[in-house]
């Protein structure tokens, strides 16, 4: 079991994502739990209040310090408390897989300015989803569980189904079509109405490669090329420099072998 | 007036990002307007059905193309229709900067394996918000909502509120501190509590420095260096193979004129 807390102010942007099919059938389940804490339940008795001015000046509120501890310390212990900043590293696919393996994942979602600076000490790490500012941290809170909660097992149905998925394989996903075969003069794919399997994962797998080819090489390095995704990438169009950077290993077997025979001819 | 339209098959998970605090104001103050269109009233009239199995075979289903089109169709015309999806080109500030001098952008949030291919055809720009996959559009879209709406002119109360933020400025925001100012023996820096509207900025500006040199060096090249923010930079070590790489300008004048005035000694 896998549990999700969220501390921030507005817990209503995050409860349908708590809710949604996908996450609340896993809950149900007992795979996963999420758990919305309001920060300001945790309010200074005194003053109720969960921000302030900015020392220093300037716009905007930020949240205090006391407040996001005794929110946190209302918790049982998690293994991580990551705080949500465009500030912090960037949350990848390989991020996730790593928070997936854990039982406890506490999220610290700032609004206005942000929280004060001393929240650093409370937090195993700072995440960020993407080079751009949000209003607060429960957009990305929602990206982030979504990401995560499905690779916990048993949350897809099935378990090759994020397998397939970009990143998950190295690669961008394959083109994929459903009904109807032909739409404003656009056929499906003959080779995916042809029931050859082995022809249409070679198909897949030769998509996969040219889009990430044209869009994103630079996943390339790290998507455990084949030997016949070597002869695809030359198809395409790539050098032997671009192969090399990419770590693509020879092309397949039939044609090393009669290289050799070529230089070595049998006795 | 900026209207965003997301079309998607789980309204429920953004209609309370359509109704936050500052967004919801800036909807009554027709600054900006968001439509939630949910796909699934654009079903088919024979089947009802949005989606359908992958040709091909393989796990999980396929939203129809043809639905799209009809969602898309009964929208005003949009000057931008964006297929949200981990294949897309990677959503930034500067994306965001761009989308919001628009007057009209329409979203589409897949489920599942994401939308028929043929899809591509009805959009102008693919996006992702990062390395990720998740298991819809939807958080995605929250990001971008939040992303941009706040850059529209009016939207965010203080015209300066976003201006010093991370990215705009080219550099990580820095650290804020606010009440206590003493907490568990960490004291605000005495530099914000001085009054000092000069030494506060240039603390800020050389702790913005500072984080984006330790986090995020890739972003100092774009971040419009100037020659005080040279000698910060010498100060945490920067080399000046670093300093070349970045841009950055020749230090203040009066270590310029020194070395000026040793080298070419007055007659």
């Amino acid at each position: 079991m896998l549990r999700f807390s969220f501390l921030t102010l507005f817990p209503e942007l995050l409860a349908p994502f708590a809710g949604e099919a996908i996450v609340g059938k896993a809950r149900e389940r007992g795979l996963i739990d999420v758990n919305l804490v309001n920060m300001r339940d945790y309010a200074d008795n005194k003053h109720q209040k969960v921000d302030d001015s900015p020392y220093g000046g300037g716009a905007g509120m930020v949240i205090r310090v006391d407040v996001a501890e005794r929110a946190l310390r209302s918790l049982p212990a998690a293994d991580e408390v990551v705080l949500l900043t465009p500030a912090g590293a960037r949350f990848t696919q390989q991020v996730a897989e790593e928070l997936a393996s854990k039982s406890h994942l506490a999220f610290l979602c700032g609004r206005y300015e942000g929280f004060d600076a001393r929240v650093e000490g409370l937090v195993t790490r700072e995440l960020s989803v993407g080079d751009f500012v949000m209003m607060g941290g429960e957009a990305a809170a929602a990206c982030i569980l979504e990401a995560v909660a499905r690779l916990v097992p048993g949350v897809l149905g099935d378990p090759e189904s994020h397998q397939a998925d970009s990143f998950s394989s190295g690669l961008l996903d394959y083109p994929e079509y459903t009904r109807p075969a032909v739409w404003q003069d656009q056929a499906v794919p003959d080779v995916l109405k042809g029931g050859n399997h082995a022809a249409v994962a070679a198909w897949r797998r030769a998509q996969a490669l040219e889009r990430t080819w044209r869009r994103r090489p630079d996943l390339l390095p790290h998507a455990g090329l084949t030997p016949q995704d070597t002869l695809t990438l030359q198809g395409l169009g790539a050098t032997p420099e671009d192969l090399a950077e990419w770590g693509a290993p020879p092309a397949p077997v039939q044609r090393a072998r009669k290289k050799r025979q070529g230089a070595d001819p049998a006795p």
